[in-house]
Protein backbone atom coordinates (compact mmCIF):
# COMPACT_ATOMS: atom_id res chain seq x y z
CA UNK A 1 0.00 0.00 0.00
CA UNK A 2 3.01 1.81 0.41
CA UNK A 3 3.75 2.15 -3.37
CA UNK A 4 0.02 1.83 -4.53
CA UNK A 5 0.79 3.52 -7.83
CA UNK A 6 2.66 0.41 -8.85
CA UNK A 7 1.04 -1.97 -10.34
CA UNK A 8 1.86 -5.30 -9.03
CA UNK A 9 4.43 -6.73 -11.48
CA UNK A 10 6.24 -3.70 -11.15
CA UNK A 11 6.49 -3.93 -7.56
CA UNK A 12 7.30 -7.34 -7.49
CA UNK A 13 10.51 -6.58 -9.66
CA UNK A 14 11.29 -3.48 -7.57
CA UNK A 15 11.10 -5.61 -4.13
CA UNK A 16 13.46 -7.96 -6.31
CA UNK A 17 15.68 -5.28 -7.27
CA UNK A 18 15.71 -3.41 -4.20
CA UNK A 19 16.67 -7.02 -2.24
CA UNK A 20 13.06 -6.29 -0.05
CA UNK A 21 12.05 -10.02 0.55
CA UNK A 22 8.77 -9.75 1.34
CA UNK A 23 5.93 -7.96 0.49
CA UNK A 24 2.79 -7.10 2.61
CA UNK A 25 -0.48 -7.39 0.06
CA UNK A 26 -3.66 -5.61 0.18
CA UNK A 27 -6.88 -7.81 -1.44
CA UNK A 28 -8.31 -4.99 -4.09
CA UNK A 29 -5.02 -4.97 -6.22
CA UNK A 30 -4.98 -9.13 -5.57
CA UNK A 31 -8.03 -9.32 -6.98
CA UNK A 32 -8.15 -7.08 -9.85
CA UNK A 33 -4.82 -8.99 -10.84
CA UNK A 34 -6.44 -12.14 -9.89
CA UNK A 35 -5.57 -14.21 -6.62
CA UNK A 36 -4.09 -17.26 -8.63
CA UNK A 37 -1.76 -14.81 -10.89
CA UNK A 38 -0.68 -12.60 -8.25
CA UNK A 39 0.01 -15.74 -6.31
CA UNK A 40 2.31 -17.01 -9.17
CA UNK A 41 3.89 -13.91 -9.67
CA UNK A 42 4.91 -13.41 -6.47
CA UNK A 43 6.34 -16.96 -5.86
CA UNK A 44 7.71 -17.12 -9.00
CA UNK A 45 10.12 -13.69 -7.75
CA UNK A 46 10.91 -15.50 -4.73
CA UNK A 47 8.88 -13.42 -2.66
CA UNK A 48 7.09 -14.23 0.44
CA UNK A 49 3.59 -12.50 0.98
CA UNK A 50 4.10 -11.63 4.62
CA UNK A 51 0.34 -10.43 4.83
CA UNK A 52 -2.79 -10.09 3.29
CA UNK A 53 -4.61 -7.08 4.17
CA UNK A 54 -7.52 -7.40 5.33
CA UNK A 55 -10.31 -9.17 6.89
CA UNK A 56 -12.29 -7.61 9.33
CA UNK A 57 -15.04 -4.97 9.51
CA UNK A 58 -17.44 -7.54 11.92
CA UNK A 59 -20.03 -4.84 12.53
CA UNK A 60 -21.02 -4.63 8.69
CA UNK A 61 -23.10 -6.55 7.39
CA UNK A 62 -21.98 -9.38 5.20
CA UNK A 63 -18.69 -9.76 7.44
CA UNK A 64 -18.72 -13.39 7.27
CA UNK A 65 -18.92 -14.15 3.82
CA UNK A 66 -16.41 -11.10 3.40
CA UNK A 67 -14.11 -12.56 5.58
CA UNK A 68 -14.11 -16.51 4.44
CA UNK A 69 -13.34 -14.78 0.69
CA UNK A 70 -10.30 -12.90 2.09
CA UNK A 71 -8.91 -16.12 4.33
CA UNK A 72 -9.67 -18.19 1.24
CA UNK A 73 -7.38 -15.50 -0.93
CA UNK A 74 -4.79 -15.30 1.77
CA UNK A 75 -4.31 -19.34 1.65
CA UNK A 76 -4.17 -18.85 -2.19
CA UNK A 77 -1.84 -16.72 -2.10
CA UNK A 78 0.47 -18.34 0.44
CA UNK A 79 1.06 -16.08 3.41
CA UNK A 80 0.09 -17.64 6.67
CA UNK A 81 -1.37 -13.97 8.21
CA UNK A 82 -4.68 -12.24 7.34
CA UNK A 83 -4.75 -9.09 9.06
CA UNK A 84 -7.57 -7.94 10.93
CA UNK A 85 -9.40 -4.43 11.13
CA UNK A 86 -12.08 -5.00 12.93
CA UNK A 87 -14.40 -2.21 12.47
CA UNK A 88 -16.24 0.46 14.27
CA UNK A 89 -19.64 1.33 15.29
CA UNK A 90 -22.78 -0.11 13.03
CA UNK A 91 -23.95 2.47 10.90
CA UNK A 92 -27.61 1.85 11.67
CA UNK A 93 -29.18 0.01 14.67
CA UNK A 94 -29.63 0.27 18.64
CA UNK A 95 -25.95 -0.63 19.01
CA UNK A 96 -25.52 2.85 17.09
CA UNK A 97 -23.64 4.26 20.34
CA UNK A 98 -22.33 1.01 21.70
CA UNK A 99 -18.53 0.69 22.21
CA UNK A 100 -18.89 -2.16 24.64
CA UNK A 101 -21.36 -4.07 22.40
CA UNK A 102 -19.41 -3.15 19.04
CA UNK A 103 -16.58 -4.96 20.70
CA UNK A 104 -18.26 -7.99 21.98
CA UNK A 105 -19.66 -8.41 18.11
CA UNK A 106 -15.75 -8.06 17.24
CA UNK A 107 -15.01 -10.35 19.55
CA UNK A 108 -17.60 -13.25 18.77
CA UNK A 109 -17.40 -12.52 14.78
CA UNK A 110 -13.57 -13.86 15.20
CA UNK A 111 -14.48 -16.97 17.05
CA UNK A 112 -16.95 -17.87 14.67
CA UNK A 113 -14.03 -17.40 12.11
CA UNK A 114 -11.12 -18.82 13.19
CA UNK A 115 -11.51 -22.54 13.12
CA UNK A 116 -12.36 -21.65 9.11
CA UNK A 117 -8.91 -19.73 9.03
CA UNK A 118 -7.04 -22.45 11.19
CA UNK A 119 -7.99 -25.07 9.04
CA UNK A 120 -6.76 -23.22 6.42
CA UNK A 121 -3.44 -22.34 7.74
CA UNK A 122 -4.20 -18.78 8.08
CA UNK A 123 -3.29 -16.89 11.03
CA UNK A 124 -5.88 -14.03 11.92
CA UNK A 125 -3.99 -11.06 13.14
CA UNK A 126 -5.80 -8.59 14.79
CA UNK A 127 -4.61 -4.97 14.51
CA UNK A 128 -6.02 -2.21 17.19
CA UNK A 129 -5.77 1.08 15.47
CA UNK A 130 -5.01 4.44 16.77
CA UNK A 131 -8.51 5.87 19.01
CA UNK A 132 -9.53 8.75 16.17
CA UNK A 133 -10.43 5.47 13.87
CA UNK A 134 -12.44 3.97 17.08
CA UNK A 135 -15.90 4.91 15.42
CA UNK A 136 -15.51 4.50 11.80
CA UNK A 137 -13.12 1.84 11.66
CA UNK A 138 -12.08 0.03 14.05
CA UNK A 139 -13.09 -0.41 18.04
CA UNK A 140 -9.92 -2.07 18.87
CA UNK A 141 -7.98 0.70 20.04
CA UNK A 142 -5.53 -0.99 22.48
CA UNK A 143 -2.70 -4.08 22.13
CA UNK A 144 -4.08 -4.61 25.27
CA UNK A 145 -7.58 -5.32 23.70
CA UNK A 146 -6.34 -6.84 20.79
CA UNK A 147 -4.80 -9.13 22.95
CA UNK A 148 -7.65 -9.69 25.55
CA UNK A 149 -9.87 -11.05 22.55
CA UNK A 150 -6.67 -13.58 21.02
CA UNK A 151 -5.97 -14.99 23.97
CA UNK A 152 -9.34 -16.72 23.82
CA UNK A 153 -7.56 -18.75 20.99
CA UNK A 154 -4.08 -20.73 20.14
CA UNK A 155 -1.56 -18.46 19.48
CA UNK A 156 -1.02 -19.96 16.04
CA UNK A 157 -4.51 -19.14 15.33
CA UNK A 158 -5.07 -15.81 16.20
CA UNK A 159 -2.76 -12.59 16.91
CA UNK A 160 -2.10 -9.23 16.96
CA UNK A 161 -0.66 -6.95 14.66
CA UNK A 162 2.42 -4.36 16.25
CA UNK A 163 1.95 -1.00 14.30
CA UNK A 164 4.13 1.59 15.47
CA UNK A 165 1.52 4.64 13.83
CA UNK A 166 -1.75 3.16 16.03
CA UNK A 167 0.39 2.30 19.38
CA UNK A 168 3.18 4.99 19.74
CA UNK A 169 1.09 7.05 22.33
CA UNK A 170 0.04 4.31 24.37
CA UNK A 171 2.31 4.29 27.59
CA UNK A 172 0.62 0.73 28.35
CA UNK A 173 1.87 -0.59 24.81
CA UNK A 174 5.62 -1.74 25.91
CA UNK A 175 4.34 -4.34 28.58
CA UNK A 176 1.58 -5.11 25.89
CA UNK A 177 3.98 -5.54 23.17
CA UNK A 178 6.19 -7.89 25.94
CA UNK A 179 3.19 -9.83 27.00
CA UNK A 180 2.28 -10.42 23.11
CA UNK A 181 5.77 -12.25 22.49
CA UNK A 182 5.92 -13.86 25.31
CA UNK A 183 2.83 -15.64 24.10
CA UNK A 184 4.40 -16.05 20.49
CA UNK A 185 1.37 -13.51 19.27
CA UNK A 186 2.89 -10.98 16.83
CA UNK A 187 1.95 -12.04 13.86
CA UNK A 188 2.85 -9.05 11.99
CA UNK A 189 5.20 -5.96 12.63
CA UNK A 190 4.58 -2.59 10.81
CA UNK A 191 6.39 0.55 10.61
CA UNK A 192 4.91 4.37 9.75
CA UNK A 193 5.78 7.30 11.55
CA UNK A 194 3.21 10.06 12.88
CA UNK A 195 3.58 13.56 11.67
CA UNK A 196 1.58 16.80 11.88
CA UNK A 197 -1.13 18.37 11.31
CA UNK A 198 -3.42 14.98 9.84
CA UNK A 199 -5.19 15.66 6.87
CA UNK A 200 -9.05 16.00 6.85
CA UNK A 201 -10.11 12.55 7.31
CA UNK A 202 -6.97 11.51 8.93
CA UNK A 203 -6.42 8.48 6.86
CA UNK A 204 -3.56 8.97 4.57
CA UNK A 205 -1.10 11.29 6.54
CA UNK A 206 1.10 8.49 7.65
CA UNK A 207 4.85 9.58 7.52
CA UNK A 208 8.20 8.11 6.33
CA UNK A 209 10.05 6.81 8.37
CA UNK A 210 12.43 9.18 10.61
CA UNK A 211 10.26 12.19 9.18
CA UNK A 212 7.82 12.08 12.49
CA UNK A 213 7.62 12.21 16.54
CA UNK A 214 7.99 8.10 16.74
CA UNK A 215 11.17 6.59 18.20
CA UNK A 216 11.12 3.55 15.38
CA UNK A 217 14.32 2.30 16.74
CA UNK A 218 12.99 1.66 20.34
CA UNK A 219 9.88 0.28 18.37
CA UNK A 220 12.28 -1.91 16.60
CA UNK A 221 14.49 -3.30 19.85
CA UNK A 222 11.13 -3.33 21.93
CA UNK A 223 9.31 -6.01 19.34
CA UNK A 224 13.01 -7.73 19.05
CA UNK A 225 13.30 -7.87 22.80
CA UNK A 226 9.94 -9.23 23.11
CA UNK A 227 11.40 -12.20 20.52
CA UNK A 228 9.98 -11.41 17.51
CA UNK A 229 12.26 -12.17 14.34
CA UNK A 230 9.88 -12.13 11.53
CA UNK A 231 9.14 -9.63 8.96
CA UNK A 232 9.12 -6.00 9.48
CA UNK A 233 6.42 -4.55 7.13
CA UNK A 234 6.87 -0.34 6.09
CA UNK A 235 3.02 0.65 5.17
CA UNK A 236 2.65 4.44 4.54
CA UNK A 237 -1.12 5.63 3.83
CA UNK A 238 0.24 9.36 2.48
CA UNK A 239 -1.59 11.07 -0.58
CA UNK A 240 1.69 12.88 -1.06
CA UNK A 241 3.61 9.67 -1.33
CA UNK A 242 1.02 8.23 -3.73
CA UNK A 243 1.47 11.34 -6.14
CA UNK A 244 4.68 10.65 -6.50
CA UNK A 245 6.54 7.91 -8.71
CA UNK A 246 6.47 4.54 -7.27
CA UNK A 247 9.87 3.63 -7.63
CA UNK A 248 11.50 6.53 -6.05
CA UNK A 249 9.43 6.24 -3.19
CA UNK A 250 9.94 2.73 -2.41
CA UNK A 251 13.52 3.63 -3.17
CA UNK A 252 13.72 6.00 -0.39
CA UNK A 253 11.58 4.01 1.52
CA UNK A 254 14.18 0.95 1.67
CA UNK A 255 16.36 3.72 2.56
CA UNK A 256 14.78 4.79 5.44
CA UNK A 257 13.75 1.52 6.55
CA UNK A 258 17.76 1.02 6.80
CA UNK A 259 18.54 4.35 8.14
CA UNK A 260 16.01 3.32 11.56
CA UNK B 1 -15.05 28.43 23.41
CA UNK B 2 -17.93 26.54 21.52
CA UNK B 3 -19.71 29.96 20.62
CA UNK B 4 -16.00 32.29 20.26
CA UNK B 5 -17.94 34.37 17.92
CA UNK B 6 -19.82 36.20 20.81
CA UNK B 7 -18.39 39.29 22.05
CA UNK B 8 -17.70 38.78 26.17
CA UNK B 9 -21.02 40.64 26.80
CA UNK B 10 -23.18 39.08 24.52
CA UNK B 11 -22.31 35.49 25.71
CA UNK B 12 -22.65 36.67 29.32
CA UNK B 13 -26.09 38.24 28.59
CA UNK B 14 -27.25 34.91 26.18
CA UNK B 15 -26.20 32.68 29.09
CA UNK B 16 -28.52 34.92 32.11
CA UNK B 17 -31.18 34.98 29.07
CA UNK B 18 -31.38 31.16 28.79
CA UNK B 19 -30.33 30.38 32.29
CA UNK B 20 -27.00 29.22 32.14
CA UNK B 21 -25.45 29.37 35.56
CA UNK B 22 -21.99 29.48 35.05
CA UNK B 23 -19.45 29.51 31.90
CA UNK B 24 -15.93 27.96 31.37
CA UNK B 25 -13.25 30.93 29.86
CA UNK B 26 -10.64 31.22 28.09
CA UNK B 27 -7.56 33.32 28.11
CA UNK B 28 -7.08 35.12 25.22
CA UNK B 29 -11.25 37.12 24.93
CA UNK B 30 -10.43 37.28 28.79
CA UNK B 31 -7.36 39.07 28.43
CA UNK B 32 -8.46 40.67 25.18
CA UNK B 33 -11.70 42.48 27.72
CA UNK B 34 -9.23 42.77 30.34
CA UNK B 35 -9.24 40.27 33.55
CA UNK B 36 -10.42 42.69 35.91
CA UNK B 37 -13.36 43.42 33.59
CA UNK B 38 -14.08 40.46 32.62
CA UNK B 39 -14.42 39.57 36.60
CA UNK B 40 -16.37 42.07 37.10
CA UNK B 41 -18.73 41.59 34.18
CA UNK B 42 -19.44 38.06 35.02
CA UNK B 43 -19.61 38.85 38.46
CA UNK B 44 -22.18 41.33 38.08
CA UNK B 45 -24.66 38.95 36.13
CA UNK B 46 -24.43 36.49 38.57
CA UNK B 47 -22.80 33.93 36.38
CA UNK B 48 -20.13 31.55 37.89
CA UNK B 49 -16.50 30.82 35.94
CA UNK B 50 -16.26 27.14 36.06
CA UNK B 51 -12.95 27.16 34.85
CA UNK B 52 -10.25 28.87 32.81
CA UNK B 53 -8.60 27.50 29.63
CA UNK B 54 -5.69 26.69 29.88
CA UNK B 55 -2.72 26.56 31.16
CA UNK B 56 -0.28 24.12 30.48
CA UNK B 57 1.84 23.55 27.54
CA UNK B 58 4.92 22.36 29.47
CA UNK B 59 7.34 21.43 26.80
CA UNK B 60 7.23 24.52 25.93
CA UNK B 61 9.84 27.53 26.40
CA UNK B 62 8.76 30.05 28.44
CA UNK B 63 6.20 27.47 30.09
CA UNK B 64 6.24 28.76 33.88
CA UNK B 65 5.77 32.81 33.42
CA UNK B 66 3.08 31.65 31.10
CA UNK B 67 1.17 29.61 33.91
CA UNK B 68 1.83 31.73 36.69
CA UNK B 69 0.41 34.57 34.78
CA UNK B 70 -2.76 31.49 34.12
CA UNK B 71 -2.77 31.36 37.63
CA UNK B 72 -3.25 34.77 38.74
CA UNK B 73 -5.71 35.32 35.69
CA UNK B 74 -7.85 32.39 36.88
CA UNK B 75 -7.69 33.92 40.76
CA UNK B 76 -8.60 37.15 39.49
CA UNK B 77 -11.94 35.90 37.46
CA UNK B 78 -12.66 34.14 40.80
CA UNK B 79 -12.80 30.69 38.97
CA UNK B 80 -11.31 27.76 41.45
CA UNK B 81 -10.09 26.20 38.50
CA UNK B 82 -7.52 26.52 35.69
CA UNK B 83 -7.02 23.43 33.05
CA UNK B 84 -4.33 22.75 31.93
CA UNK B 85 -3.43 20.66 28.04
CA UNK B 86 -0.04 20.07 28.94
CA UNK B 87 1.68 19.98 25.74
CA UNK B 88 3.24 17.23 22.88
CA UNK B 89 6.81 16.45 22.35
CA UNK B 90 9.30 19.94 22.33
CA UNK B 91 9.93 20.86 19.13
CA UNK B 92 13.54 20.76 19.12
CA UNK B 93 15.93 19.15 21.08
CA UNK B 94 17.24 15.47 22.08
CA UNK B 95 13.58 15.03 23.48
CA UNK B 96 12.28 15.54 19.95
CA UNK B 97 10.81 11.36 19.65
CA UNK B 98 10.87 10.58 23.66
CA UNK B 99 7.46 10.78 24.69
CA UNK B 100 8.20 9.40 27.87
CA UNK B 101 10.71 12.45 28.52
CA UNK B 102 7.86 15.05 27.71
CA UNK B 103 5.48 13.23 30.67
CA UNK B 104 8.13 13.01 33.30
CA UNK B 105 8.90 17.21 32.39
CA UNK B 106 4.97 18.01 32.51
CA UNK B 107 5.00 16.08 35.67
CA UNK B 108 8.16 17.76 36.80
CA UNK B 109 6.22 21.21 35.33
CA UNK B 110 3.09 20.77 37.45
CA UNK B 111 5.08 20.12 41.05
CA UNK B 112 6.65 23.33 40.51
CA UNK B 113 3.25 25.20 40.00
CA UNK B 114 1.22 23.44 42.23
CA UNK B 115 2.45 25.28 45.31
CA UNK B 116 1.99 28.82 43.51
CA UNK B 117 -1.83 27.89 42.35
CA UNK B 118 -2.46 26.60 46.02
CA UNK B 119 -1.60 30.09 47.92
CA UNK B 120 -3.75 31.68 45.42
CA UNK B 121 -6.63 28.88 45.62
CA UNK B 122 -6.65 28.14 42.10
CA UNK B 123 -6.66 23.95 41.51
CA UNK B 124 -4.52 23.05 38.45
CA UNK B 125 -6.78 20.22 36.09
CA UNK B 126 -4.91 17.84 34.23
CA UNK B 127 -6.56 17.37 31.38
CA UNK B 128 -5.51 14.20 28.77
CA UNK B 129 -6.40 14.53 25.15
CA UNK B 130 -7.34 12.41 22.76
CA UNK B 131 -3.80 10.43 21.36
CA UNK B 132 -4.08 11.88 17.85
CA UNK B 133 -3.00 15.10 19.64
CA UNK B 134 0.06 12.67 21.45
CA UNK B 135 2.67 14.86 19.48
CA UNK B 136 1.72 18.01 19.63
CA UNK B 137 -0.80 19.41 22.14
CA UNK B 138 -1.22 17.10 24.83
CA UNK B 139 1.63 14.08 25.52
CA UNK B 140 -1.29 12.95 28.48
CA UNK B 141 -3.41 10.94 26.33
CA UNK B 142 -5.36 9.07 29.30
CA UNK B 143 -7.30 9.79 32.29
CA UNK B 144 -5.29 6.86 34.40
CA UNK B 145 -2.05 9.17 33.16
CA UNK B 146 -3.49 12.25 34.27
CA UNK B 147 -4.90 10.75 37.36
CA UNK B 148 -1.04 9.26 38.15
CA UNK B 149 0.32 12.65 37.96
CA UNK B 150 -2.62 14.22 39.94
CA UNK B 151 -2.10 11.71 43.16
CA UNK B 152 1.43 12.91 43.88
CA UNK B 153 -0.38 16.25 45.40
CA UNK B 154 -3.40 16.87 47.47
CA UNK B 155 -7.02 16.61 45.70
CA UNK B 156 -7.80 20.03 46.71
CA UNK B 157 -4.59 20.81 44.70
CA UNK B 158 -4.33 18.86 41.73
CA UNK B 159 -7.33 17.12 39.92
CA UNK B 160 -8.06 15.98 36.10
CA UNK B 161 -10.52 16.78 33.66
CA UNK B 162 -13.14 14.35 32.41
CA UNK B 163 -14.09 15.19 28.58
CA UNK B 164 -15.76 12.88 26.42
CA UNK B 165 -14.68 13.84 23.10
CA UNK B 166 -11.31 12.77 24.50
CA UNK B 167 -11.89 9.74 26.83
CA UNK B 168 -14.77 7.97 24.80
CA UNK B 169 -12.77 5.71 23.05
CA UNK B 170 -10.97 4.20 26.17
CA UNK B 171 -11.90 1.22 27.79
CA UNK B 172 -10.21 1.77 30.92
CA UNK B 173 -11.85 5.62 31.46
CA UNK B 174 -14.81 4.18 33.11
CA UNK B 175 -13.05 2.64 35.99
CA UNK B 176 -10.76 5.51 35.84
CA UNK B 177 -13.47 8.21 36.48
CA UNK B 178 -14.73 6.11 39.64
CA UNK B 179 -11.35 6.16 40.68
CA UNK B 180 -10.92 10.02 39.95
CA UNK B 181 -14.85 10.36 42.01
CA UNK B 182 -13.21 8.28 44.80
CA UNK B 183 -10.19 10.82 45.26
CA UNK B 184 -12.03 13.95 44.53
CA UNK B 185 -10.27 14.50 41.74
CA UNK B 186 -12.79 14.99 39.21
CA UNK B 187 -12.50 19.49 38.66
CA UNK B 188 -14.17 20.05 35.40
CA UNK B 189 -16.36 17.46 32.92
CA UNK B 190 -17.14 18.26 29.71
CA UNK B 191 -19.15 17.30 27.07
CA UNK B 192 -18.50 16.97 23.31
CA UNK B 193 -19.43 14.66 20.73
CA UNK B 194 -17.64 12.53 18.15
CA UNK B 195 -18.39 12.90 14.90
CA UNK B 196 -16.78 11.76 11.76
CA UNK B 197 -14.82 12.35 9.25
CA UNK B 198 -12.14 14.61 11.02
CA UNK B 199 -11.48 17.47 9.56
CA UNK B 200 -7.72 18.35 8.58
CA UNK B 201 -5.79 19.39 11.66
CA UNK B 202 -8.49 17.66 13.68
CA UNK B 203 -8.75 20.66 16.34
CA UNK B 204 -11.75 21.81 14.98
CA UNK B 205 -14.10 18.90 14.56
CA UNK B 206 -15.84 18.16 17.32
CA UNK B 207 -20.13 17.30 17.11
CA UNK B 208 -22.43 19.47 19.05
CA UNK B 209 -24.17 16.94 21.48
CA UNK B 210 -26.01 14.07 20.12
CA UNK B 211 -24.58 14.58 16.76
CA UNK B 212 -21.78 11.92 17.10
CA UNK B 213 -20.95 8.39 18.50
CA UNK B 214 -20.69 8.65 21.86
CA UNK B 215 -23.26 7.77 24.43
CA UNK B 216 -23.25 11.05 26.36
CA UNK B 217 -25.91 9.93 28.79
CA UNK B 218 -23.69 7.26 29.50
CA UNK B 219 -20.63 9.70 30.52
CA UNK B 220 -23.20 11.70 32.47
CA UNK B 221 -23.98 8.60 34.44
CA UNK B 222 -20.75 7.29 35.09
CA UNK B 223 -19.30 10.80 36.34
CA UNK B 224 -22.35 11.37 38.74
CA UNK B 225 -22.01 7.70 40.03
CA UNK B 226 -18.60 8.45 40.85
CA UNK B 227 -20.06 11.26 43.36
CA UNK B 228 -19.59 14.57 40.68
CA UNK B 229 -22.01 16.97 41.18
CA UNK B 230 -20.19 19.51 39.69
CA UNK B 231 -20.47 21.90 36.62
CA UNK B 232 -20.87 20.47 33.30
CA UNK B 233 -19.20 22.25 30.14
CA UNK B 234 -19.64 22.22 26.86
CA UNK B 235 -16.79 22.80 24.69
CA UNK B 236 -17.72 22.41 20.93
CA UNK B 237 -14.24 23.24 19.14
CA UNK B 238 -16.07 23.88 15.82
CA UNK B 239 -15.47 25.66 12.68
CA UNK B 240 -19.18 25.27 10.88
CA UNK B 241 -20.67 26.42 14.46
CA UNK B 242 -18.20 29.35 14.71
CA UNK B 243 -19.24 30.37 11.40
CA UNK B 244 -23.39 30.58 12.76
CA UNK B 245 -25.13 33.05 14.32
CA UNK B 246 -23.50 32.91 18.11
CA UNK B 247 -26.84 33.02 19.77
CA UNK B 248 -28.32 30.92 17.56
CA UNK B 249 -25.47 27.99 18.61
CA UNK B 250 -26.03 28.79 21.98
CA UNK B 251 -29.76 28.21 22.23
CA UNK B 252 -29.16 25.11 20.03
CA UNK B 253 -26.51 23.73 22.59
CA UNK B 254 -28.89 24.00 25.63
CA UNK B 255 -31.32 22.28 23.87
CA UNK B 256 -28.90 19.76 23.01
CA UNK B 257 -27.58 19.77 26.49
CA UNK B 258 -31.47 19.33 27.94
CA UNK B 259 -32.00 16.61 25.93
CA UNK B 260 -28.67 14.64 26.62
Amino acid sequence: MTVKQLPLPDLVAQCVRLGVPGVGLWREPVREYGVEAAAALVRDAGLTVTTLCRGGFFTSEGWEAENRAAIDEAAALGTDTLVLVSGGLPARGPGLRDLPAARARIADAIAALAPYAAERGIRLAIEPLHPMFAADRCAICTLDQALDIAERFPAGEVGVVVDTYHLWWDDRAPAAVSRAGAEGRIHSFQLADWITPLPAGVLNGRGQLGSGAIDLAAWCELVEQAGYSGPVEVELFNDELWARDGVEVLEETVEAFLGV
